[in-house]
């Protein structure tokens, strides 16, 4: 059994090499952290829970990687720098390897975005993960859902249907390179930033591409038409519903599209989402209740 | 079963009439809040699980009020002002009314202490209730647990030991004027506020009176001789081992001490505690191994 001493030992450094390009004046220790930001605070909380967002018999370094990672894919739909995060545990193991290989992976992750650790929140019950991120802009800007125009083209940067291919293969025990995806997937720092001047609107991709895509087109009061044709898939057109790829799906003017990513649709004054195939595709298999209007 | 369109239309709008004096540019709905403080940023992150933080058969309202007031206790611990807060739910409940219940609470003390709610996630799963606080100093102070010195006195504004009542007196269905002191602890900003001048210490009591002063006197490196005679206690000498009270134990210089608030001892040079009593307190009892050196 793990003492709340040796706990705190494991996490209290993570990402203190930052500390001080993170603005981070009062660290874990006290009741609150301090940050000292001297920008806009941007910030988002998010949970896993065993079952829900990872398989039952996960292990604690992809859990810590995981439920951190599509916590920080929130700052970079924002289009902005992450800084630092809170983590809260709640957990039934008593085995003080599993804290050991959280820590690790949450140690890594800090590393890999050099972020700090800025506080946290250990306590006993089902498996339960609550990350919270403290960003802040690049730039004047940041990437809103609303924002989206007529005419806009929609992109995303990479095919879809990733994260529940790898799911999939978890659990069948097929070894493949989309487990990663779906185990660590990668927020999309970089292409938040470089959008970041011309894009209109911008949302991840955590429920699925057409869930997301409809939750941006709703903020920007827009409706849209989709070329499933254009769309990347993994395994068929239904992975347009697959969740937990952590992609960006965003907007842009057309005068700024430059093809370096994948353009699937563009957006219409008329409010709902159209679709179009002249590869065959049956676009009724997309007519959820949920996306009609 | 309540939709998920239903429960942010619950949730989405609280705390929203002070938007403005809490600096919240970007309100919940997109992928992070954003939040335009101009001082510094206070946060942490505190956890209510079922059966460890609240009985099982607490009500919603409860333990929606509860588990914000705890975590707010942290901000008023640093003598901080409390502009906003995060609530991440994981919850199995299917009846409406228990989600109405618990936004009803949740905008109740967003009144209370004019906060606004900038960010939330839903989840299923058994019971877990994260609230993230964000706060900022009322001067260029604030109230940290290292700053002790020896010779200080230490003081708390409260009995110790209500909330160990309240819960006793609840589970036993003893209808008693404890019972909000547990369901309902206040967090006691304005308590930081005015000590926030010639403070040199403070922690809010959630563990219990003792272990939560031996914390701050581990931070500010000292020790101290407690006055068991001095302490107001509820029930009995035990209650200063009795969580939850969420009251503020705080040093101050002699010079300042003013008799406005319980003087139960004195920080010394020689660490660890120390116990005394002409009431005849049998000191051995609160020998804790956690208390020894």
């Amino acid at each position: 059994m793990i003492s709340e001493f040796e706990l705190i030992n494991l996490f209290k450094d993570i990402g203190s090499e930052y500390y001080k390009e993170n603005g981070v004046i009062i660290p874990p220790g006290d009741d609150c952290a301090i940050l000292d930001l001297s920008d806009p605070l941007i910030t988002s909380v998010d949970s896993s829970v065993i079952g829900v967002h990872f398989p039952k018999d996960a292990n604690a370094n992809d859990i810590a990687y995981r439920s951190i990672a599509i916590a920080l894919s929130d700052l970079a739909a924002m289009g902005c720098k992450p800084r630092a995060f809170s983590l809260s545990v709640t957990s039934n193991e008593k085995n003080e390897s599993w804290y050991k290989d959280f820590s690790k992976a949450t140690r890594e992750i800090a590393d890999e975005f050099k972020i700090s650790l800025i506080g946290g929140d250990f306590t006993k019950g089902p498996l339960n993960i609550n990350v919270i991120v403290y960003g802040t802009p690049y730039k004047s800007k940041v990437l809103k859902r609303s924002g989206a125009k007529p005419g806009d083209y929609i992109c995303i940067s990479s095919e879809v249907g990733r994260a529940a291919k790898g799911l999939s293969d978890l659990l069948s025990k097929n070894n493949s390179k989309y487990i990663d995806d779906y185990l660590r997937p990668k927020p999309k720092f970089e292409l938040g930033k470089s959008i970041l001047e011309y894009a209109t609107a911008c949302i991840d991709t955590s429920d699925g591409l057409l869930a997301d895509l409809e939750k941006m087109l709703t903020a920007s009061e827009c409706g849209a038409i989709i070329q499933l044709d254009d769309i990347p898939i993994t395994t068929g057109i239904d992975d347009i519903n697959a969740g937990d790829d952590y992609d960006l799906c965003f907007t842009v003017p057309k005068h700024f599209y430059n093809n370096s990513h994948y353009k699937i649709g563009e957006v219409t004054f008329e409010k709902g989402i159209k679709f179009n195939s002249s590869k065959g595709y049956d676009v009724s298999i997309i007519g959820y209740e949920h996306f009609k209007k």
